[in-house]
């Protein structure tokens, strides 16, 4: 199984205030789909709408990445949230940036949860359901981003939501499909080779193997990069003319699915 | 001259957390358009939705009330901010309650600039129009609502805007028709009785008196009440009903201008 | 066994900016000390100061109630952070709030750990110590106020700290001696004749009955108070009466320990 | 007149979670006095602890840097707060750091105020009298770090306070000592053989030239110093070593006074 269409997504917009982070300018060039801060764990509304500039100039389609209300933490720390509390603070944040988007002339394309917000998808259906509710609340045509093979996809897609599964390349994972924790050794793969032969598998044989080296099957609709790694920029780059050696033509996912 | 349709307008939803400020659900019986806090200078997303559905209730209309980004100041101090921040500020704000609008079915009405943001838009024009012009940024279907009488009423027009003009039964007037400064005493009507003469004066003479006595001759096309003052709640209901008594038929600005 | 000192207290200074929580002004006449936010999930610096000197006014010695930083869930809501993270969170908090103490030209009696932190204490031996190590590195002669019962009690003697051990007269308790969830029905106990018998079994016994009816003894130097519940004031005015009826001399936990 | 002991001051600990910002642990090395942001423009817990540790290490001494409460604008925008907001903000921020450095067995040495706020002091003498009390309100011990030449150091004496007037390199001045906007272009002076004359200046001569050209006398006990400039550290290295060789010894201001 050859993938021959695929979008490449990546989290931008993380700048706040006098506060730098990534390097979105030059990222941007190399992918399809990019997943925006909100303002809750990073970003602010200046950072929101030059984000949504320059994703326009590039012709990138954009997605809303909302987090938790937890700017110190990045949104990385689980907070016990209710399901109610969750669908709000969706709401809001996809609300908010998707009139940037709307006042720049564009569609808002797709939802991505952020951060800890994925780990508790995962240890609470409700959670889950929650974002892929609220997401459909906003509008019933945004695509809804999650990890591929786990129990949310199937329950975004019975939401009438339409699914773009995720793969990282440089990311571990378990054998249920699942990340490695970040906190493990091994977790985040930083070895350009290493990823370049994970793209490889990904895109010719549909497969990842896993930290303990097992193979497993995995569908997929868009490769997440990270972009706040050392060398993210010249990593990024190499993945982008890989996929274009190996024919792979990058779309943004609404165009995919 | 006598008004025979108007607008009730009143600020709503500036509960936060565990704060609850205002008797939003006992007031909401009386006017016919809410002016919803956005999370900035008060309210947050589980406030704003319940406000949302409150209003749906009521069949009353909803209205986005971007502030400053100063909770502790409940948006009433002045900050020195650039037009373009004070624009991203409103797309954001605006955006964000107009998510929780259009999950609940229905459509947002207008944008009211909350606490300090009429001084300063009366002192720097820029800022009046950065707020008209993001409110049209959002949706050129938007009603921009402002105090009767100011530059920033015609700025709004000139962009395309609808545009309600505000008229204050509970407010002192300088002669200039802007309100009498909170920290000057008399500029806040207390008196029920005061306040239905004014109501009268407002409607059946399209005037207001100043503060040193005056008359000025007042275009308007909404009333403001203030729920926050102690016996509003009584207030409001007298004024609604003395509204009936005149004539008077209250109706969302939408369904006047 | 029948105390006859003991110390009242009760959580003051939770209001914030323009929003007014409790009913700090009446409560303060019946209590000995004062747990004040410190401006993360509650109270903000001016709060800080007008709760410090309304303290000052009535002799009622004053304590931080260190919260988790989260404003809109009030410090309820737990949250995942790291044992040194929380450490810093209280040295900063106890810090700010000691400095409003000095200025008033009083000292710092005390520090209690507010809301969700309670029960993360009880789930995690390290977060516990965290609160105890980081209000001793602010002084050893704070105070450390918690639960009555539970393992933190000894870990914080361990380290130096005089510890003052918590009883609760209006919430329901497991066998274990912790609180029972107040999300479970019978939590908070509401009935003033129900908390005048158990404040009377506490006094002369020693004891307190579980939800499910068995008798616990229960070592404790203070008397927590909610004054967030309705009908609260009138409900301590009843316990003080009821404490100075029975003898029991009403001090600082400082004078007591 | 030669001056022949100086203080060296920089601005440090200005990250936020996530965000990096400075390259403090560069800086340091070159100066004697560290002005630590406290958590409401810039800097939180963790980085105040880790930036108090660093200075520990360095023998450097640490001050208090209290700004605005407004993280997204850096604390650089004017903001409309009565003197008495403006303490609290003061005492709590200065209380907060306190703590931090007492923890880690130093003593606060100074206090310097960030950003808008040495403008809104020279606007408005009841705002920079506010920023002196409070300071001695949390310790009389406490140096007040100011502007030279402006009257506030006169009247931070007036209250009995240790006073450290401070000069810029790297900043031009207006003919009545203050700063030139940084709005206006040549308002900051980047080039290092400029700044390297203006530091021969200041200690050789005591005097500054102006933005136009004239001379100005000029008292002070600490040089500024900015790391947030691009090459800010070999800057700041290069200055060193001239005072170095100027035969200046550079020692905290709490030595000098």
């Amino acid at each position: 199984m050859k993938k021959i269409v695929l979008d490449l997504n990546c989290d931008m917009g993380e700048s706040f205030g006098n506060y730098k982070m990534g390097n979105d300018e030059d990222l941007i060039q190399y992918i399809s789909s990019a997943n925006v801060a909100c303002g809750f764990h990073a970003g602010d509304p200046h950072v929101m709408r030059r984000t949504v500039s320059m994703a326009k100039k590039r012709s990138v389609a954009i997605g809303a990445h909302p987090g938790l209300p937890d700017l110190i933490g990045f949104g990385r720390r689980d907070m016990q949230v209710s399901p109610e509390e969750l669908k709000d603070y969706f709401v809001y944040q996809i609300g908010a940036l998707k009139a940037f988007v709307e006042a720049a002339g564009m569609k808002l394309q797709h939802v991505k949860q952020h951060g800890a917000l994925l780990r508790m998808a995962l240890e609470d259906e409700k959670l889950g359901l929650a974002m892929a509710e609220s997401t459909k609340a906003v509008s019933p045509e945004l695509i809804f981003v999650t990890h591929s093979g786990i129990p949310l996809v199937e329950m975004a897609r019975g939401l009438g939501l339409r699914v773009a599964r995720e793969a990282y390349a440089d990311r571990a994972y378990n054998f249920d499909k699942t990340l490695v924790s970040r906190k493990l050794p091994g977790s985040v793969i930083k070895d350009p080779e290493q990823i370049k032969k994970r793209i490889a598998q990904l895109i010719e044989k549909g497969t990842v193997t896993t930290i303990d080296g097992k193979i497993l099957e995995l569908e997929f609709d868009t490769i997440a990069l990270h972009g706040d790694t050392p060398g993210a920029s010249e990593i990024i780059k190499t993945i982008r003319k890989q996929l274009d050696d190996l024919g792979v033509s990058i779309r943004p996912m609404a165009q995919i699915l």
